[in-house]
């Protein structure tokens, strides 16, 4: 099959052998995958990741133990989990220790015709959500997780800084919970989505004289924590959301006289970002900038990497 | 009165006209006082501050518009708040955004004769609460903000990373909730005093393989962050205690992917912390390595300047 891999810092469009299901997993056709900036971190070394890139996409069961699944148009969780540490037994299967994740550490991922999954981690997609909708799940279950970490409520002012796919994704959600609900970003044209939901936003280089309850970091750039913490009230929550391959420096005095939380926020719940999804309350199509043939991948990376673009698709 | 004052990042003691109380305020003859290492730090530049130093302390109250107040041995709560802002009407009154701080933060204090502070933010010290003991107040109520801000259950592991002052205090505070505290420190002499208190220890430069539900950075050394999210579980906490005048660098990734809290904590409850010395439950005396009269204070700061050194007193 074609795939897309990640060989010493390099990507390659290659042929390579089928994969094959280990016993519980699902054999799954990609039917569409989604760049994500975790990938295009991953090109400048982090996690240190060899083989297939990709973690975002909706797929078809081709074969699977139970007969039910075949056929089935599926999204499917990242994390694949041992099932016996400390971790596991506990319920937090996503921080089992010796994890594999897919197109991120010790499996291959969704930038191919096929990848493998156990069952357990496939979710249906409902038929009115459509393949490019389904991409999303996602990175949208990653946004969601903030609310399964922290209780929000309508009076809370919350800050995005970022208006990257992820800031997009989670501004929409937070919209969800509080209308004080503010986006700070450097494209006009990303802002826009939101503008349409009807969400403050203020352009890079605007001044804003607030300090927030909330203030979620979503910039991709190590400088984005110290901005957070500088708009961020006392007593307030600062959330991470960015991954990225560098250090940060950043004012501890400020984090203990402000009493203030720094809260790590990584993957989230799949049927939460489903129903978001069914339920049309979150704009992700808008943010669709390409959609390549698995061909074109190295074209589609191009595209992605640019500072201006969203959402980049590949289809298999 | 003589006071020993901060000026121009030097200390000189000198003579200066008492303090007159404001509205609200009791005129305090300070009987004993102790150098943190917030007060050495703002030697090196932290909070920019000129006058009299010092916000630990024990006194009498000479004068109070209450006259039940007069004459009473009391400890101080070292923040001054406006009681109008939305933090002083949120209750958050140690947050306030134009508080005064005792020693800190344009407001005289404890390395003097006398001092004033506002009525409210007194605290009867028992009789069977010695001075040298009652100087430990504020930062044991520090030590104590831990378990206003954390629920910490008999089940939970943590570790104390430093043996200074407030490291010896935390660690103990800890071991109220907990059997499962370890502390990892470089003195020797300083961790016998937890050993004491059968708190387990362990000297820098031994293995620690466990990683722990709870780390409590209190090094007040800015790589003492880094060592606390590589001895953190998945989904556990990181406690900030340090204070200091210089940017930690962080990795960020590590928090995200994790899910890591980092928790910000400074003062804390006086009256917990009163109880908890009435009840002997915490061993402070033992850290007591010198008492200097106010005269020789400078000498008292350069013993308290020494990294073996634990608690230093001033008496004025």
């Amino acid at each position: 099959m074609k795939a897309l891999l990640l060989k010493k810092g390099k990507l390659r469009l290659e042929d390579m052998p089928m994969p094959i299901p280990s016993k519980g997993e699902a054999m799954i056709k990609v039917v569409k995958a989604g760049i994500c900036n975790t990938d295009i971190e991953m090109l400048k070394g982090y996690m240190a990741f060899e083989g297939v890139l990709g973690h975002e996409f909706v797929g078809q069961v081709v074969k699977a133990a139970d007969r039910r699944w075949r056929g089935r148009r599926i999204a499917g969780e990242i994390n694949i989990a041992c099932g016996k540490c400390e971790f596991c037994l506990g319920g937090n299967e996503k921080h089992c220790s010796s994890r594999q994740v897919l197109g991120i550490r010790e499996k291959n991922g969704a930038f191919a015709q096929y990848l493998t999954l156990p069952v357990e981690n496939l979710h249906l997609i409902p038929q009115t959500v459509s393949n490019q909708e389904a991409v999303f799940v996602e990175p949208l279950a990653a946004a969601l997780e903030i609310l399964e970490q922290v209780e929000i409520s309508d009076n809370d002012s919350i800050l995005v800084l970022g208006d990257g796919k992820l800031g997009l994704l989670v501004a929409q959600v937070m919209k969800t919970k509080t209308d004080r609900v503010v986006c700070l970003g450097r494209h006009k044209r990303k802002l826009e989505i939101l503008k349409k939901k009807k969400i403050k936003t203020y352009l890079k280089g605007s001044k804003i004289e607030d300090s927030f309850d909330i203030v979620i970091e979503a910039t991709g750039h190590k400088r984005g924590i110290e901005h957070a913490l500088s708009r961020v009230k006392p007593k307030g929550k600062v959330i991470l959301k960015s991954t990225y391959h560098q250090q940060a420096s950043i004012d501890i005095s400020k984090i203990v006289v402000d009493e203030i939380q720094i809260i790590g926020s990584r993957c989230g719940p799949f049927p939460k970002a489903i129903a978001l999804l069914k339920r049309g309350l979150v704009d992700v199509l808008d943010m669709v900038d390409g959609d390549f043939p698995l061909d074109e991948a190295m074209e589609a990376f191009r595209l992605a990497r640019e500072p201006a673009t969203m959402k980049v698709l590949i289809t298999p």
